[in-house]
Parts: C-alpha cells; sequence; structure tokens
C-alpha cells in the first residue's frame, strides 16, 4: 500500500481535533516548570529536562492540536545530548497522535539534502521538515523521493516572519520580488501528481509569515494548492485576523503556529495571574484554546471542540 | 586579552602550511577504508566508525593543510549517535592543530540563530560555520557576537557550487544578481571594525564556487575583505585556474574544499591502483600534496612545503 500524501494527513488532522494549531517547541531551560529545572548545569542534564517536559507537554496538547514544530536549533544548543531529546520529543509527540513539522531549515545539495533526508525523515521519522531554497531547485529534489515513498512533506521557505526577510525576499526580480518566484519554484515542483493528495493539496509546502498579511494574501492566491505553514502569531505580533489570509476558502491549507505564546504562556500576563507555574498544563490548554477560538472567529469557521 | 580575529586565525594557519586547501570531511560508512568497516549495521556503530575514521584522517592531514570542513549533514543522517560522531570529528581536529569550519549551513531569525551559535560556537567550538542568508541581515547578527567575542568566523553562502544555484542566485534585481547584493550584504556586515582583522580580512566571510569561474572572480572583486570558502574543485569540475580567481594579489584570502577527492581517492583512478585500500593515508597525503601543488600553480604562488 503506498504511504498516505503527507498533505492529505494533515488535512485529516485538522480536521479531526477541528484546529489548524500548531504548537511551536522552543525549549529553554530557563523558561521550564520548576518541575523540571535540572540539578546540574550540564548539557546531559539540561537535554534530559527538556525531554521530560516536551513528552509532559504532547500529552496536554496531542488531544487539541494536529500538529506540533520543534525548532531543533534549541535542542542542538545543548549538542549531542540535545539531538538525542529532539529525537525522543519527536517520538513521543508521534506517539500521542501527532503530526510533527521539523523546524530544521536545511538546505544543500544532491548528496548532502539526500543525507539529510535520510537523518530527518527516514531514521528520526519527522512527518515534514522546514527547507532553506536559497541553493535552488536541485536542492529540493532528494526529499521529494521521501515524500513520494514515505508520506513525508517539505515547507520551503518563501515569505519569513522576521523583520530582515525583506533584505532578500522582498528585492524585485524583474516583474515579481524573490518571495514571489521562491513560491513559483515550490508551486511547480509540487505540481508533480504524484506529490498531490486526494485533497488537492500537495506534501511541497511553504512559509509564509502572518507579519506581512498583504504577502500573505498574494502569496496564497499565488500556490492554491499548497500548504502553508504560518508562523508570526501572538508575539511577533501577527493577529488571527492576519493568519486567516493563509487558508483557503474551505477552511483548509493552512496551519498557524505558536511556540513561546502557549508554551510558556504561564510566564506572563493574564496566565501567569491565572495558572502560574504549578498549573501550566491548564496555561497550555487553555492558551490553545485562546488561539484555536481566534483563528475560528476570524476565519469564520467552527470553533475548537 | 580579546580573542585573536578568525581571519587572522585563518591567514597564519594558511602561512604556517604553505596551503590554502580545506578537506572536507563528506563520511559515509559504505565509502570508509574497510579497517573501519562497522559489524553491525546500526546508527550507533556507524557513528563509532565514522567518528574513528575521522580521527586518524585529520593526524594525516593536520601537518599539511590549514583548516578542515566537516559537513554535518552525514552526522546527522545517524541522528544523535552521528552528532557525538561529529561533535567528536571537531575536537579530534582542534586537538591536531587544525582549524575547523562546520559546513552546517544554518539559517533562522533571532533567538533560535543564537541558539545555533550556542550550539556549534560556544558548546562544540567550531571556529567558524557556514550560514544561510535567505532570511536577511537579522539573521546574521546572533552570530557576530561570538565572532567579536571569541574569535569565530562565519561564512555566508553567497553562490553556490551546484547547477540549481542559478535558480535563485542569479535572478536579476535591477542592477546585479541576487548573489551580488548577498555579497554586498556580506561585505557591509564585516566592515565593522571590530571584526576586521589585522590580516585586512573580516571574519565575516563567503562562499562562492569555483564553478562558475566568471561569477568568481566578480565576487572576489566585490568583496575585498572577505575570506572565501570555494567549494567545487575536482569530483565537481572546477580546475585549480578557476579556483585561483579566489585568491587575492598576495596570495591570500580563499581556502579551497575538496571532499571526497581526497578523503576517498583511494577508491578510484591512478589512486586506487597506486594505493589501494590499505594504504589509504598514503592515497589521503598524496592527494593533498596534488591539489596543494595544482593550486600552487596556478595561483603563482609557493609549492606547500
Amino acid at each position: 500500500m503506498p504511504a498516505t500524501n503527507f498533505a492529505d494527513r494533515l488535512t485529516a488532522a485538522c480536521r479531526e481535533k477541528r484546529s489548524a494549531v500548531c504548537v511551536g517547541i522552543d525549549p529553554r531551560v530557563s523558561l521550564l516548570p520548576a518541575e523540571f529545572k535540572p540539578r546540574r548545569d550540564t548539557p546531559i542534564e539540561h537535554a534530559q529536562a527538556i525531554s521530560a517536559w516536551a513528552r509532559e507537554l504532547v500529552a496536554v496538547i496531542a488531544p487539541l492540536v494536529p500538529v506540533v514544530k520543534p525548532q531543533i536549533a534549541f535542542f542542538e544548543a545543548l549538542g549531542a545530548p540535545g539531538f538525542r531529546a529532539y529525537h525522543e520529543t519527536v517520538l513521543a509527540a508521534q506517539e500521542k497522535g501527532l503530526l510533527v513539522i521539523a523546524d530544521v531549515k536545511r538546505g544543500d545539495i544532491g548528496s548532502t539534502a539526500e543525507a539529510y533526508a535520510e537523518g530527518h525523515f527516514a531514521l528520526i521519522g519527522a512527518d515534514a521538515i522546514t527547507v532553506n531554497p536559497y541553493l535552488g531547485r536541485d536542492s529540493l529534489d532528494p526529499y521529494l523521493t521521501h515524500c513520494r515513498a514515505a508520506g513525508k512533506g517539505i515547507f520551503v521557505l518563501v515569505k519569513t516572519s522576521n523583520p530582515g526577510s525583506s533584505d532578500l525576499q522582498d528585492l524585485w526580480t524583474g516583474d515579481a520580488p524573490l518571495s514571489r518566484r521562491v513560491a513559483k519554484m515550490v508551486r511547480d515542483a509540487g505540481a508533480d501528481p504524484s506529490l498531490v493528495g486526494a485533497s488537492g493539496l500537495s506534501c511541497v509546502g511553504a512559509v509564509t509569515g502572518a507579519t506581512f498579511p498583504d504577502e500573505l494574501r498574494d502569496l496564497r492566491a499565488a500556490m492554491p494548492a499548497t500548504p502553508l505553514l504560518v508562523p508570526g502569531y501572538g508575539a511577533q505580533g501577527a493577529t488571527a485576523a492576519d493568519c486567516a489570509k493563509a487558508f483557503l476558502a474551505n477552511g483548509t491549507g493552512a496551519v498557524v503556529n505558536s511556540s513561546r505564546g502557549i508554551t510558556f504562556a504561564f510566564r506572563s500576563g493574564t496566565h501567569a495571574e491565572r495558572f502560574g507555574e504549578k498549573r501550566w498544563r491548564d496555561s497550555v490548554a487553555a492558551a490553545v484554546y485562546e488561539m484555536g477560538d481566534a483563528l475560528a472567529a476570524a476565519t469564520g469557521t467552527a470553533k475548537p471542540a
């Protein structure tokens, strides 16, 4: 039996959970609830603390959201023990039925990209990864083999959510900014029928920040069959109305990420007062509901159950 | 005492070894000499085999070349054990007096880039890393703090050596191709006096493939104080004459990488006949000398001692 297309898996998960929220897992030991604080200040103990926290975190959110996005940089900061904690986090999330988009932003040529695909798809088993397009179309191809054969997906950086994204991504290239050229590359790469699912969506997705809502609207139109991974909600300044521009008319086609705004909400504002550190699990669940409600109101779709 | 500028360290190492050869470490278990073949087909044993081979490799080349470039993708392909082997390889190379440019091609925003810098500079201790510019100038800044404080360096991807590099990097952006815009960003980022060494070179370098020698010549002129890391020699098709365009008039300012053309030369052609698998160390040394001689002849500088 051929593997189910990643876009179909993502669409089904969003429908099942009635949510398009992606929870970003960006661990910092200094932000963990006190119960996870390592006793010693070593990479191994820090990594173990992060792994234990992430395991609890995914248990809290698994009934509520379709997908998580671990940011590998915060694991790599701890070296090999951190990389192990990253692998454990991917497995823990999948054991709970969550899809995993590994935010690795890899980008390299031919056989090197194939090595990344082996590591992150075949060995670690992420359902999808983020990919950097600067090296060109041939740097994407090795991942597509895994997309076809094993139901994996990629999200190619098109327009990122940081202020500096304008430095290169907005450069005018004759008839469109660079990000639109990348969008065309993503659309073309994903249009191969072997990569398109029953949902009509391709397993070749794009990262499109909601902090630039006009560009997001244009990019949604330019890539009508491309799943969008949308960063920028909350702490980075994008609103639910901004994010709503990422969805297709039928309410599918996008997931919206929030990281610390969910996982570490208990550290500030009303969540600190209402829940505090001991009730961090309740804070996480409440933050997911609040974000889901805001997105549902902005997109006009049903609220999360 | 402030840390010595990375560009000065690289220039001094090239002078001491009388060589501008960078040996790329791109390990594949299937290519290792028989003495390192793992007994079992597990990621842990594969990673141990790679680590043992890399330790022997750096002992062979340490007297001959200034710098090595481990490609982390081939380590990540083995998961956490591979990441440990990567860390061990960095340390083994530095113990032998080699500089290490970690080919990680990371690129991410703000605090995420800072986490990569913590991992690859502060914890693992690479002397320099390769960085992807697609996210813009603010994605470079977190690395520069480590460059100033700890004598580290970065090599920003400007024009890569693969055929697909033309897809985006050659796009015309009004008055120049995208790669030239990135070159300007690299030059400007590196021009801060706190980043420029006594050699006149900045610790903000660039990756410029020798497979496009005309662009390489132009990029060298556009970034006169920027160290260049030059891939593409040998297997990818660039000649020593192509690579010569990367050097400044005084013979400094660039290192030229070769990976499998050195490390696995014993597997094919005249090296297979002359040395074979058992004398792989002699093959590595001979390949380094051959490349050094070719570069010296093309650049008109003294041959390696």
